[in-house]
């Protein structure tokens, strides 16, 4: 059976906290709740109105400037100059779509391709991670002609029906689809084991039989390598292998979700599935790609996909359009020129670093601090031999971080996990705002 | 049963017509070939090969112009300099999530939610048409409890998995839902009935009984109102409400889908669900919603929503980011300050009136010419009294236009329908470009 949580609700306003607010935010909060849907979810007890970006930084409506510490959309930084005269320029000359031949699409199509390995060689564009996780679940179901998707625990994959019903991470209100199993994503604090990745191989070959079991045919083995919404675990480089190769031995695919690792995030490789030197038959990205623009793609080999594009049309009408191609095209020229891979493995190794040293001088509440490049988790426990979550006081520290301006959120089943992800330029001379931010904030804190 | 159709692989490029084509344009489509999938389609025998675009007019890379007739999406004009400014004046300040409070989001809301009936008093924001699509359906069948969903049997609603399913349109290599049940759409040109109000309102009564023999609970009724993909049959105004009140009476919901009709493309109304005096129940809106940019919505009633929305988070990382909301601002904009609506009103007379002329002369080839505002069907037959669809000649017709650079395509079960939806620019001094073209090709072609 798959196991469900209520992590989505976390770090999220609500009403009780109304009194918290300045009189134009506690106006905005009642505009919203008046136009939009009860399912739109806000952070913080008490929300940020945010009116510029640039680089790492953001600044709200009084002025005051935050350091971005949590979003990977802006990836190469917010209102980043080159993308946005990459997409003006594009939208002044043409916006249409894939009906229509264009060079810019197949020069793109030919430079990311390049980024991965030589098996990995077709491309499809959407707008969304969602839209790209939906369609590779489809072909990866036409292909083995199963239906079976195991995910990890606590996984996100999206918002449309199907994918929905592959992420645990949105909640009991949410059900999985029947033939949907779950995983324990791979815990090295936790479990403690040097045999955590036969360990884990071993879960998902008791998934498949499971599933076998109940007559559903295994079709995809469907998850983020870094296991973002599962509590940042990087692993160590390789560690997924032996899993994989399982997958591929019950006749599965392996769909390597890349809306969160992808795109030089992870310092050690561009894609997070090279960190673990594995060949997908399936990628699929989204946040990053273009820096804001709303673009995602399915990236695969070429028989995995003819199983369903040879039978089926497939037009998604923004997908790969001219101006979403060109900020994707500016997000890699970006990442070259400031050679932002480079970046994120310097700094975010100097990050970690500084990081671990204030778990040391706050050794009753951090238990762990783990990470890739510019992705880290930050584990808060209510004591270091118990290892207990202290869910409550993630989320009390998110709330002074706030107030040292200092924007982040949580991940996990349980909540306790800062997920530290800022844009790329992050730059070493940050590291020190929000480590003293923490060690105020766990001081104010008592702990 | 839902019966299925191969419609979307009408006008389509195919390996067969290389030989047609210049060298550029042959290297394009190899380099396609081997980069994209295979589910992709090039419109024409002869793919046009786009580089810039102006209001009404696209440009290939050889200097040649076009008028297009056919697209939808840069619907206030391609390359419009109002909402290229707008997306590019936001995208220089700040382009992030829902999480964050901001002002546009809220001020969007309010300005588009006034041009529908009071009930319809809540808004949530996606990326593409198929997300808002998926979002509905997910959302009336919670409200409604039921599964059943009933579309026309040429219906397109959209990619994803779920909407895929309901998505004939698609071909035989689509499975549709279980829970899917297809109607006719109403076609007065075919039909003949003065009675076809409630004809069709008692093919969906049939269809929702024929669901509850199977088990299944009615949910909703998904349409487009102008059905397009079906052949464009706008009707007379008002004559959707017997239908509705059938889907109301039996406890489902109406989803009206405005990717197509919706932002005053019909003239005589904003959305299409207007023109019929209907107040829906969720109202879905996508492609020219933006101009391009990825923007799409669902407008609901709030008790509708709050089924879903108060059980489940959703969130859609790009969906009603202040850069997407900005050209949905500036659409808006366009449309009042260009009088667009009234335009497409006056213009779309004009051209109803050209094209019925069109008709008159060729009166062996043109069985129907009906429309209302700048979204008109132009119906080929093979000979006026049995009505016998041309496909054959609509496809003949296509390429001889596009060699007379007007760009349009076809709909309908039968393929044998122009569609013709230019952008809304489109002016009286472009209606004899297009009837001369057809009149010749029409001449040409022996009819």
């Amino acid at each position: 059976m798959a196991t469900r949580s209520t992590i989505m609700d976390t770090n999220s306003y609500r009403d009780e906290f109304v009194d918290l607010l300045p009189p134009q935010e506690k106006e905005l909060i009642q505009r919203r709740s008046q136009l939009l849907g009860s399912a739109y979810r806000l952070f913080y007890r008490k929300p940020v109105h945010l009116v510029r970006g640039r680089g790492q930084y953001l600044w709200d409506a009084e002025g005051n400037q935050y350091l971005d510490v949590y979003n990977n959309v802006a990836s190469v930084g917010h209102a980043h100059p080159v993308v946005v005269e990459a997409v003006s320029r594009q939208l002044r000359q043409l916006n249409t779509h894939t009906r229509y031949l264009h060079e810019a699409i197949l020069d793109y199509s030919e430079r990311i391709l390049a980024t991965m390995p030589a098996a990995i060689d077709t491309a499809m564009y959407m707008c969304t991670g969602s839209e790209a996780n939906d369609l590779a679940v489809r072909v990866a179901q036409r292909y083995t002609g199963g239906q079976g998707v195991i995910v990890t625990r606590e996984a996100y994959h999206g918002t449309s029906a199907l994918t929905s019903g592959l992420s645990p991470a949105l909640g009991a209100g949410q059900e999985m689809l029947p033939t949907a199993r779950t995983v324990a994503a791979p815990d090295p604090y936790r479990s403690g084991s040097a045999e955590l990745a036969q360990q884990f191989a071993a879960t998902i070959q008791a998934q498949i039989d499971d599933l076998a079991e109940e007559g559903v045919k295994f079709a995809a083995f469907l998850a983020d390598s870094i296991f973002s919404s599962d509590g940042v675990f990087p692993n160590h480089p390789g560690m997924l292998a032996a899993a994989i190769d399982v997958v591929h031995r019950n006749g599965g695919v392996f769909i390597a979700d890349e809306v969160q690792p992808g795109f030089a995030r992870t310092g050690e490789a561009f894609w997070g599935f090279a960190r673990h030197n594995l060949v997908p038959d399936l990628v699929t990205t989204g946040k990053p790609m273009g820096n804001g623009m709303p673009i995602s793609a399915l990236f695969a080999k070429k028989d995995v996909l003819a199983a369903f594009g040879d039978h089926i049309p497939y037009f998604n009408t923004f997908g790969g359009n001219p101006v979403s191609i060109a900020a994707a095209q500016a997000v890699l020229d970006v990442i070259e020129t400031e050679r932002l891979q480079e970046h994120a493995q310097e700094v975010g190794t100097e990050f970690l670093t500084a990081l671990r040293q204030v778990g040391v001088a706050h050794p009753s509440a951090v238990g762990d601090v783990r990470g890739a490049g510019l992705f880290i988790g930050f584990e808060l426990v209510t004591d270091p031999e118990s290892k207990t979550p202290d869910k409550a006081l993630a989320l009390d520290l998110l709330e002074e971080l706030r107030e040292r301006r200092v924007l982040t959120s949580v991940a996990g089943p349980f909540g306790n996990v800062l997920k530290l992800r800022p844009p790329l330029p992050f730059a070493a001379a940050d590291i020190s705002w929000v480590c003293e931010a923490l060690d105020i904030s766990l001081t104010v804190l008592g702990r």
